[in-house]
């Protein structure tokens, strides 16, 4: 059928059983054609085919309501809402969005990005529903992976408790977005391989054969026992323990097998959790057969053969430069131990973990966890590198105050994917982070100019002993500078003058640099000389050089690829009041008081009124009111 | 013996049983009468006596270590290694803290304050033992209340998986802080009541009566198998199948009980989860007979009653304030539901929930989930009030960003105990929350001067429906002013003038007004006519009266108990800048940039130099410096 002419699911209850395999075949084609154009998550929408058919099937969206945890799979969700005509837009300024988003259809209740929210909103929708004596059934759908996330656990624990009505659909891939980790991760591989329910009649037949001989204490008893019943008691008693009504497994690529266990679920009065396997990547070789993530969310790639549409010969990522430099200097040092919460891959730590695989801990989704972790090998003289994207670090923000500054720790924050992000949009970007870390006691925050400056950088956080460090490092490759051989450390809370003038003054950081530096040019073939200054300290400031340039009377234009609101700018602000500067005029350029949705980041940029021509127009207006003055 | 006396724990190894027996009673006694003047956690204390001493006795601390959890429950601890003669300054200024803290004792390894961050903590230190080749026990002790926290499951679950050898004490004594939430209390609970291992036996022979007549299908099966085999399962499998060695219940009393179960703990080679059941308040019948939470941290008492010492005729505190008025609209408005972490009695919701159960819901510890299930129910069209201490709403960081600004939900968060809050310390201040929330897109904050602003302002936030709402209030009491009948709202975003003048302005809002217009009323008779303005919406400012100030060339000195960093001040300053009033002399007065110790608010305040002199001295100087100008 054509895909771009469904408006709404309601044409799905008239389908026969072939004709939803026929649609399942269309949808994975589309999706194949589409992302190797776009790029986008392919493996997880690919795996969630039939299982997306079959919940609008058996649901009716969006009196019922579906909520798609992390999100990125809910493609075919959106393809079956009236969507399919947009994906030449995907993840595109002011295209359609990778994750799910209100305003695009009722269908998308719930919006999501980060992981593991989707239970706690469903209790919450579920309440408001039975206190308004409402029907409808409300049916998150989240991965093995996210459910490792702690909100999501404490969600099933509130869940299971209040017994409220609720179908919870665990989409069981065996990868979330690394191969998973963790003990919950080992209970549904247990359950994965028993082989649905025929181990039940076996395993209670040798329990019967066992267990008369059983007696004593108990020590020796619950010891013999416990292997004779360790199969029937994973048959789901671990969500049964927690309240839940647990179906399954289910084959999620069979119709059969979800139509008769999402219509058992939907008669059930409490919490249900439906336990569906399904394959990431199903029915795409190159992505079926992926065992590490790669395609989990891809670039653009050739349809035929699956190999990656790559830009030649680009300088390496960021990621894999701060990994590999950490991997380097681990070498001679042997204290230093790298945690991830379940981003070996995006972080590119995989170098690390071949060469020193004790030394790197991938503790799941768990952002607090991994920094609380991190806070307890650093009481034992141990060097933690804990890499962490920005937008997730958020998530830490409790346990980086209590545990990681509060003790004055020395863990070493890499914080990845810091600024804007693009493609993967308003939840993904990593703009609040300097909002959120200045104004912690014993924070030392940085970010390099390039990636040679970052090596030493990596250097000096993991030579410092004086507290907890971080270093901000965008998404995307490095500029292509020469490295030095040699690494060395930066004197904490100093600044470089990368560009001399009289007019006014540029402090910047990291990824605009470049734009001050070409505004720094034009603006002196017009007559205005511009001092430039990398203020690659961003907390501690450099007051030294900050009084030098307020001593001189220079205006003052700070950018900064973050929220304006109590970011960097700001600091500048507050330390020339408190200096008693506060006649020096300091005009602040970032990202105002908005959530920015997905799109290129150049474009971004260009919306939000921080490209080069915009840094030229400030500046004149500075320097002109300084001609004024004088 | 003499507790003053005790230097380190080691004497414990030659004490005979008896003798234990006679140290316990006199800890108690202890306990009982110093906590009786100062005030302090009086409960959890009691319940763990013979645990602390039992697990000081069987272990070697510090080579061994013990990570209390929440860190409440470690009085008999630090009576242990040397800290009695402290007693006396408990939770005072310069005095014993009433947590861990590692600079006063090599005893404690780990500083808490928030709950569930003990075994993420002891993880990173397995694994730091282990990767020196080290040899020694790491022993957190864990309540049951803290275990629903989403971190310290995501770290059970870490453990689990790795293996480490690694004691886990949990403490589980039916009640943290409120009377336990959620579906994990009741796997406990059900473990409690089955008194100890006689069930097992019972069980297993009911069951070979049943299970030969089983047979068939699945669905029945598994229905008829699950009751009888019901017990059976819950005998610590949850937490085997987490990939624990479980043992217990052990009677936390008992000193034999504890002995044997902690050798065999240590001589695990994986990780142990030692379920020790203890009695709060044990010994003390007041304490012992609390149902509710109040005995577990108190003021001082009447030893011999158990009757509290109590101001007399104080006003109303602030969270009975705040959820009685939101009780008395809930009245009216049926979309009002109230959430609270765990605080039902902290955040005085006892009467809500009285009159609205099902309206009232109570997640546990667990703020992450609070938050995002507060935005689920406000996508329902319900209006959640989520009551959350302002510490404690760190932990929901990423939520209040991703699900609730980034959706602008109408949320309405009671930030309650924000500024210092005094005695429990550092730990617990609410002074971050101005920093990382004022940068938020969509967020309205606001803080009343008093309890009848307090009251509109409540019903303002119920009112508003543009998106998420929160309002600070202080610990502690009211101010004792009139309250109007009539609850009105208040114009989003406006300022109130509370006193004119020509040559300087104060702009505070919140605790910090009564200093103000007290400095004010000095610095009138030293010929200093100063504005007061209260600045009750934090954000947005209001801009028109600021800028009516600004454009009067006042100097401005802003009064926050809040980090200075990125704070309300930096927020006047920016917005100033923006403007275009950069010429004005702004000063700001609040925390700088360090953790404040425990201490009376008026003490630490003192120390920090915000008192009414610091602000007449501040104010001179700025009034001076615009006399120069002039």
């Amino acid at each position: 059928m054509d895909l771009l002419s469904i408006k709404d699911p309601s044409f799905l209850k008239n389908l026969s059983k072939n004709e939803l395999e026929e649609l399942s075949g269309e949808i994975r084609q589309f999706l194949i054609e589409k992302l190797s154009v776009t790029g986008g998550h392919i493996g997880p929408n690919l795996g969630v085919v039939e299982l997306t058919i079959a919940l609008h099937k058996c649901f009716d969206s969006p009196k019922d309501k579906f909520l798609w945890d992390v999100g990125h799979q809910s493609y075919v969700h959106k393809i079956l809402t009236g969507r399919a005509c947009q994906f030449d837009t995907l993840r595109q300024h002011k295209g359609l969005c990778g994750f799910p988003k209100m305003v695009e259809s009722e269908h998308d209740v719930w919006e999501t990005g980060h992981s593991s929210t989707s239970l706690s909103a469903a209790m919450g929708m579920a309440i408001a529903r039975d206190l308004k004596r409402e029907n409808s059934h409300i049916v998150p759908i989240i991965g093995d992976g996210a459910l490792t996330g702690g909100m999501a656990l404490e969600a099933l624990n509130h869940i299971g408790h209040e017994k409220k009505k609720l179908i919870v659909i665990l989409n069981d891939n065996e990868m979330s977005i690394a191969p998973n980790v963790g003990a919950l991760h080992n209970v549904l591989g247990r359950l994965r391989t028993a082989g649905k329910y025929h181990w039940v009649k076996d395993e209670l037949e040798y329990l019967l054969k066992k267990v008369p001989a059983i007696g004593g204490q108990l020590a020796s008893t619950a010891e013999r026992i416990k292997d004779s019943l360790k199969y029937l008691f994973v048959s789901g008693i671990f969500f049964e323990e927690l309240g839940f009504t647990y179906l399954g497994p289910v084959d999620g690529h069979d119709y059969d097998d979800l139509f008769e266990n999402l219509a058992y679920a939907k008669k059930q009065e409490g919490p249900v959790l439906l336990h569906v396997i399904t394959k990431k990547g199903k029915g795409y070789n190159p992505a079926e057969n992926d065992k590490v993530g790669t395609w989990h969310g891809t670039g653009p790639y050739k349809m035929e053969t699956g190999d990656f549409v790559k830009p030649e010969s680009a300088p390496p990522a960021w990621s894999k430069l701060v990994s590999e430099t950490v991997r380097k200097i681990a070498r001679t040092d042997e204290r230093i131990v790298a945690v991830t919460p379940a981003m070996p891959v995006g972080s590119k730590l995989e170098g690390f973990a071949s060469e020193f695989p004790d030394r790197m801990i991938d503790v799941g989704i768990a952002e607090q966890h991994a920094a609380t972790f991190a806070a307890g090998l650093a009481t034992q003289n141990m060097k933690p590198f804990l890499a962490i994207y920005s937008t997730f670090l958020q998530r830490a923000y409790d346990q980086v105050v209590h545990d990681i500054c509060r003790q004055n720790l020395n863990v070493f924050i890499g914080i990845d994917r810091a600024g804007l992000v693009g493609a993967d949009g308003e939840t993904h970007q990593g703009v609040f982070d300097i909002a959120f870390l200045r104004h912690l006691p014993n924070m030392v925050l940085m970010m390099p100019k390039d990636e040679n400056e970052g090596q030493h950088m990596v250097y000096t956080a993991l030579k410092y002993d004086q507290g907890p460090i971080a270093m901000r490092y965008p998404r995307g490759n490095g500029l292509g500078v020469p490295m030095d051989e040699e690494l060395q450390e930066i004197p904490i809370g100093t600044w470089e003058v990368l560009r001399e003038g009289e007019d006014a003054a540029i402090l910047t950081f990291g990824t605009t640099i470049p734009m001050a530096m070409a505004a720094a040019e034009i603006l002196a073939k017009q007559g205005i000389s511009v001092k430039v200054v990398n203020t690659r300290f961003i907390k501690p400031l450099d007051e030294e050089m900050l009084v030098g340039i307020l001593n001189e009377n220079m205006p003052i234009l700070t950018i900064e690829e973050a929220v304006l609101q109590g970011g960097f700018g700001s600091f500048v602000l507050e330390t020339s009041h408190d200096l008693g500067y506060q006649h020096v005029e300091i005009d602040r350029m970032g990202i105002p008081d908005q959530f920015i949705e997905h799109g290129s980041v150049d474009k971004l940029l260009e919306e939000i009124g921080m490209t080069t021509e915009d840094v030229v127009l400030r500046m004149q207006k500075l320097a002109r009111q300084k001609q004024k003055r004088a």
